[in-house]
Parts: structure tokens; C-alpha cells; sequence
């Protein structure tokens, strides 16, 4: 912690550096490689996942610069020789990185970030963009699904002391916000970002008082806006009739927003309290409830007829906790030869899905004109023609039996150039609009897809071009193993 | 993204600083206060944690203090009163902190940190110090199950691209080193920590040269110690044998130190790996295994006699992705009254298993004076004298039924003075020796805690005298709120 620069420039893994020191030495480190990076599973079982992390990325890339003690760090810590760590210093990232834009829809095994351009910067920033974008779109997405569940409930995220460490707990709000939550407890998050911040007292405001009324009463003298934590000791003998009481006495002093509980059976309490405040006259009065909450167990209290008005999602959300990591990779799918030429690379694995799509690529989301609603992704060769087609034929990579042909529809491009060798070129949007940008989003998907539970799976198909290239380069490789025989 | 200054004082949850605000506007800010930090059950089905997050924890106390910009920001989004704003500009931190250390073995119910101090202070710094210590506990705890599993093989973290956000990836890392890691793939922390860092090539460089012979061969023509990642196109009938002629080719220009294996049956393909490089010589070539390993994994792996030497472990440590949030809590344990005096204070709960246990405590860590072997730790008080004792009655705080009489013990303070009224007075250890405490900690424990299936339940029990207040308060709270009867 002695590094007052904080450079993430070594927030790598050290294989990509001593992949660039072989690449340098090798002379075909300026060679333009196109990585691509994807995710192979959808995380919850969900049906669709949020693309989120792109400003974060965007900060880091335009940052990518070796310090005097990175520098310093690796001449002492590795055998690099001076030539290289000379390389390194004067390293400016000339990239193009076409990505989704935050806010948007992703799917599995479709590019959500591109990165194109000399093979070891390409190489470098492989590590910190996972980390970056795996995390926020996982949490965007579980926001998505908790969204889904509530209808237009307020969402508050609440989750920063069991976030993973402090990056997560900002930037996972951050992307919470971007599927749908209205507010975070996070003051931090609210000054750098501009998310509204929401709360009001803890279990310790009651412990310090040792008594909800007094508590309340004092609370209630000097702020306006108050909403009771009424389970410190007891919710319905006591939290609640205290809540009442203060309030009662308050008058038009305070405005008595609601009561939040934090444990016990959420669906029979929240009735006993709903009752309590109703029979008192306090029928505006909203129940906040906070408990290891998801949309599962939202979905659940739900058809029980539980009284929640507003929702506080800690754990489950910040750190995903159903689905703790979305395991996106980033490839290699394109390289210069030793002609110049662009020439597609492919990873094979045991595992039909493990296969990565060779090639430079475009996605395109097709949608019906008619009504805007989601037919399925096309993913093409970046110089293929999409949008301008009268008709695509879509099928499944995997199963090509299931296809279907599509007419009068809309082809919008999902990648957008971000930087252009290495000039920011993007202007990152205001979170509103991301957010808003993302309820649109979801909302053009058919509910099929949104569902929680056993989704519909949403149609993410090849072009024939990709599809016969790919297969193509399969038979290749497995013949040149086949011949080495090493 | 527009503050220079990245201050973490805003790094809490807005309902800490309403909380402030009431306790200053009537005037009780000031009064002592006492919160303990505590985890209720132990993560992974494990026998015992590690405490870890205290440097961080000292870093951010240390820096404690609001920036312009915080209180610009505060000024601008909340209803606080120009002296209340004032108040924070003012405000130093001055509490007493005492912690156990880190690589030292927490369990659950015990206070792991104490904060003693000015009640709003106290009350501010719950959600940063949760956030801390919650993820970096968790980590260390999920590397100390997977070292008790390995024996001596070395083991690398290799986490980055799946870490939840920046600042998992480099303390995540650090907590695995402290639990019993050799090594991280991550460059940053390597500066930042001083951890060693390894790796060596991924899939993209043989992509590079889309050839596994041409990729090792490059490769190998510029770097000494090599070890060739095997499984791009086919492990057995192409990367192994590629990786054999080329080190048979270089002959004693590198240093053929192993071959990794990223995918498939470990099981199996690890043993033909090994026949392989055997056959051809390279007895002492180590064979490294990565993906998606743990400590079961691994132990299942072990037990169907897989030849793997070297672990590389990623998601599933960094992410404690079995358990991914500790579940800490921060609660007001005693506070002074309006006389001045100190009172115990309680959080109550329908489970019985939440109820606080009240008072400022001390942990002893009791061991056999004989071996060093643990017997156990015993809560007492702060005030209680329990090192001096000859025999000390232990009994389940639950099952009272279940208890011993030790004697020829010694007791061990588990938490030590860290800040004394805000002045760091604890020197932090270098990262070796509290890697080496917590090895040397984990030894200590009989090997049914230390077990990774079902292990022994340790006792963590408390002292008569504690056990008798908190029943005497609970009672008392009780009968309080039945005769309310708001």
C-alpha cells in the first residue's frame, strides 16, 4: 500500500506480461489480434443477462500506462531485460474495443467486448476486463431479475458490508442501479456516482436508547422523514405500537414513511404489522422489509400475500450469491499472419460448448418491426451485410434442425466502437439513461424470456458464413493433430 | 469517477451517518460506546476461520477523516444543518480498536474486532470494517480448507478475471496467501504485498501461432523456466508430446518445469500426462492442474490418485463461490448512561441462535499446557482475570450440559490493542509472519476441527459470569416489553 499512483496497469495475470516479453522478443508483438470476450452459461438459470462495467473498463483503458514503480517493481521482481521494461514505459494503448453498451442485453456465447489491435496490448488488458465486466453484469443482471419480480416496488441495495471488498460494493451498485434499483445505502456511491442514497437507523440508534420508544422519540425530533426499525427487540409487541406512539405524538412534525423489519417470518409479520398501522390510521405507512432477500424468496413472500412495499436486497444481490461468478472468457478468434493477412483461430476442448466461434464478429439483434419485440441474436462475420437483408434464416449452432426465417424485421448492431485505436470515441451516457436504456431493454424481450423460473431460451445463432467457417476450421485443426502425431 | 481524493469515509451506509446526526443533535455523540464484530456461523461447513482484513482495516481508520468534497457532497444531497457539517469536518477518529491478528483462528459468537470510542464514531465505521473484514476472512478461511487438503504442494491463486471487482482480486489474493497460498497470478498485488508471482502462458499464445510446437518452441527460445499449457487443440495426442519434443530440442537452454492441464477428466488425463512425460524422461516435469478447483475437488482428485503437483486454483477461492459472504455483524454491546455508568446492551431475535451476548468481552484462546494442542476459547468479560486461573469450568453457552473442567492450561488474548484512542500502537507484521501464524495456528487445532468434512464442532464457550448477565438482560428486556404493552 506504499504505491501512491494505485496503477492498474499490473492488474494482470503474469502470464499475459511474459506472453507479451515472448511476443516482443519474437518480433510479432505489433501483429493486429482481434480478442473477443463471451460468457458460456447464463448465470440464476436467468433467460437473459444486463451488459454493465463498460465505464469502469473505459477509466482503466485510458489509464493503461507503466509507472516508474511498475517499472521499478518488475525490474526487480522478474528477469525482463531493460529492452522490454523499455517497450512497457513507452506503451500507449492504440486499440479499437467495440463493446455493447451498458444497460444493454447480453447472451451466451456472443461477443459483449471486442478488443482489436497489436497483439500484446490486446494480450495485457485480457485480466482487469473480466474482472471488471464478469462482476457488474452479474450483478446487473441478478438487479434485472429482482426487477422483474417486484413490478414498480422501490428497490434499495443494501448490500455494501457483504460486499466482496470495497470495489464491489460501489461499482456492484452501481450496476444495480443500471437493473433497476432505485437507491443504495452506499454514501460513496451516491457521491460518485449520483445514485440516490437511502436509509434511515440500525438496531444500534434502539440499543443505544434500550427502548424502541425512546428511540423513535429521539429519531423523530431531528428528522423529518423517518422510517422505524421496529424488530429489536420485539416487532409486534413492541417495535410497532412504539412506531405508532411516536408518530401519533409527532403529528404533522414528522412524515411517517414507514416501518422496517429485518427478521422473522416476513409474510405472517408483515400482515400483523400492516393491521397494526392500519387499525392506528397510518394506512400510508409503507413496510420496508431487508432479510437475505432474492427474487426468489420476493416471489415467494409475493403469492403469499406478504405486505411489502419496499424492498432491501443486501447479500444475495452484491455478491450473487446464487451464482457467485459469471465465468466470462476472453479469446483469441483472429490474428495477422506472417503475409499480413487476418486469419481466424479457434480453442477446441473435449467439450462440444467449450469450442470458441473463430473470427472477427458483429452481433446483431433482430427484432420485429411491428412491435419491437425481440426475435433472437445473429451473430455474423463483422464485414457481413445484416441489416439490410429482406430475410435471414436463423437456426440453432448446435442444433440446426431448430431454425426459422424471418421477415420484416430490424437488425441493430450490438457492439459499438468504443475507442478507435486507442481515442476514446464513445460518449459514456448519464446512468439514467443506462438504466433507462436497460428497463426499455428487458421490456422488449417477450416475458418468456424474463421469466425467473425455467426461462425460454432465447435464440443466439451463427450466420451460415460463421457456422460453415467454424466448422471449417474444426476439421482442420483435428486433421493437423491427427497427421503431427506427435 | 471525479474525485481525486477517493476518500472511504462516505464508505458506509447512509443510515450510520442519520444515526450520527440523531445522536448529535441530542447530545449523546460523545458518550462511550462498545460494538463487537462477530460472525454467527462458520462459512464452507468449516471447523475453524481465519481472520484476515485488519491491514486494510488499519489503513482505512487510519485515513478516517472527511474531504471537501465529501461534505460538499453531503451539503448538496442531504438535510444535515451547516453544524452538524462542521461537526464531521472536525471530526478524528479516537477510538480504542482491539482485534485478533490476522492469520490467528476466529470462530463463530466471538467478538473477532472490538471498537471502543465516541458512539457516533463507532457507529460510522460498522459498514467499511464489515465490508473488510467479512471478505477477507472468508477468503483466508477457503485457502487455509484447501492447504489443510494439498499437504505441501504448492498452490497458486489465480482468481483475477473471476474476482468480484478490483479490490477482491488484490486482498482476496493476499487473504489466500495468508491462509496457506505460495503464490498469486496477479502482477498488482505481487507489488502492492510482496507476494510471489507466477505463471506462464495461456491459450492465446499457442492460438498466436495457431500450432502447439511453434507456440512452445517461441516461447521457449526466450524464456528459462517453462511451463507449456497443454490442452489448446489435444492434450494427450498434440500439446504433451509438442511440449516434449520442444524440451528435448532445448535440451538444457530451459528449464522444463511442467505442463499444465486446464480441462477435461483431471483424474485421467493428469496419470496418461504423467506416463508420458515419464516415458520420455521428464520425471521431475510437474504437472499443474486449474479448473474450477477447491478443496473437495481436490480432495476427490487426490483420492482417485490424479498425478497432479501443483494446484492453480481461481473461482472458487476467490470468490468463496460455496459461501460467498461470511455474514459478520457489528453490534452495540454496552454504552454509558446517563450517569456516566457503562450498561450492557442486547439485540433480541425470535432465534434464539441471534440474540447478542451483551458486555465488552475479552477471547481466550485456551490450549494444553502439555502439547499446545486447543481446548477451546472461553469469553469472559473484559474485567474477568482468567490467564491466572488453575482450572476454568467450560460449559456450551446452549447445551450447559455439555461442559469440562481444564486445568495445566495456558490462556491466550485473541484480541490485541490495535488503535489506543486513535493512535495505531499495533505494528503491522510483514505478510510472511502472519503467513506463517496462521500455518502455525491451524497446527495447533486436533485435526478433527481442521478436517474438511464434518468436523468436530470447537467450543467457544462463555464465562459464567457473562453467560449470567446475558441471561439476567434478556430476561429483563423481556419482562420490559410485556409490561409496556404499547
Amino acid at each position: 500500500m506504499d504505491y501512491a499512483d494505485d496503477s492498474l496497469v499490473l492488474h494482470t495475470d503474469f502470464y499475459e506480461l511474459n506472453m507479451m516479453y515472448t511476443y516482443w522478443q519474437q518480433g510479432i508483438s505489433e501483429r493486429n489480434a482481434v480478442f473477443e470476450c463471451y460468457f458460456r452459461d447464463l448465470p440464476f438459470g436467468s433467460g437473459f443477462a444486463v451488459f454493465a462495467g463498460l465505464e469502469h473498463a473505459v477509466d482503466y483503458l485510458q489509464h493503461l500506462r507503466f509507472t516508474d514503480s511498475d517499472l521499478a517493481y518488475l525490474k526487480e521482481s522478474t528477469p525482463y531485460p531493460q529492452g522490454f521494461l523499455d517497450y512497457l514505459r513507452d506503451l500507449k494503448f492504440t486499440c479499437t474495443v467495440r463493446s455493447a453498451v451498458e444497460g444493454d442485453l447480453v447472451f451466451n456465447n456472443e461477443p459483449m467486448m471486442q478488443v482489436e489491435g497489436p497483439l500484446a496490448q490486446a494480450q495485457l488488458v485480457e485480466t482487469a476486463l473480466l474482472n471488471i465486466l464478469n462482476y457488474q453484469t452479474l450483478v446487473a443482471t441478478k438487479a434485472a431479475r429482482i426487477r422483474a419480480v417486484v413490478g414498480d416496488d422501490p428497490l434499495m441495495e443494501f448490500g455494501t458490508r457483504r460486499a466482496q471488498e470495497t470495489s464491489a460494493a460501489i461499482w456492484g451498485t452501481r450496476a444495480a442501479y443500471i437493473g433497476g434499483f432505485n437507491s443504495t445505502s452506499n454514501v460513496r456511491a451516491g457521491k460518485l456516482f449520483g445514485i440516490p442514497i437511502a436509509g434511515t437507523h440500525a438496531h444500534a440508534l434502539v440499543q443505544a436508547y434500550r427502548d424502541d420508544y425512546e428511540a423513535f422519540k429521539a429519531y423523530a425530533e431531528v428528522n423529518h422523514d423517518v422510517t422505524f426499525l421496529v424488530d429489536t427487540y420485539d416487532t409486534l409487541r413492541s417495535g410497532v405500537p412504539a412506531a405508532i406512539k411516536v408518530a401519533k405524538e409527532m403529528g404533522d412534525k414528522i412524515d411517517f414513511q414507514g416501518v422496517r423489519i429485518d427478521s422473522g417470518d416476513m409474510a405472517y409479520i408483515s400482515k400483523r404489522v400492516r393491521q397494526q398501522l392500519d387499525e392506528a390510521g397510518f394506512t400510508q405507512t409503507k413496510i420496508v422489509a431487508s432479510n437475505d432477500l432474492d427474487e426468489n424468496t420476493i416471489q415467494n413472500l409475493k403469492m403469499q400475500g406478504a405486505k411489502i412495499d419496499i424492498w432491501g436486497i443486501g447479500t444475495k444481490l452484491i455478491t450473487a450469491y446464487d451464482h457467485p461468478a459469471l465465468g466470462a472468457v476472453y479469446k483469441l478468434v483472429s490474428i495477422e499472419d506472417e503475409s499480413g493477412k487476418m486469419v481466424d483461430t479457434i480453442k477446441l476442448s473435449s467439450n462440444a460448448e467449450k469450442v470458441s466461434t473463430p473470427g472477427k464478429k458483429q452481433v446483431w439483434r433482430i427484432t420485429r418491426r411491428s412491435n419491437g419485440k425481440s426475435e433472437g441474436d445473429f451473430i455474423a462475420r463483422d464485414e457481413e451485410e445484416v441489416a439490410g437483408q429482406d430475410e435471414l434464416y436463423m437456426f440453432h449452432p448446435s442444433y440446426p434442425y431448430i431454425n426459422k426465417t424471418v421477415k420484416d424485421f430490424n437488425a441493430r448492431p450490438v457492439l459499438q466502437t468504443i475507442f478507435d485505436h486507442g481515442e476514446l470515441v464513445y460518449q459514456l451516457p448519464t446512468l439514467d439513461a443506462i438504466r433507462a436504456f436497460c428497463l426499455q431493454s428487458v421490456d422488449s424481450l417477450w416475458d418468456e424470456y424474463t421469466r425467473v423460473l425455467n426461462p425460454q431460451e432465447y435464440p443466439v445463432d451463427l450466420s451460415q458464413q460463421l457456422w460453415d467457417d467454424k466448422m471449417d476450421l474444426i476439421k482442420h485443426v483435428k486433421v493437423k493433430v491427427q497427421k503431427q502425431q506427435l
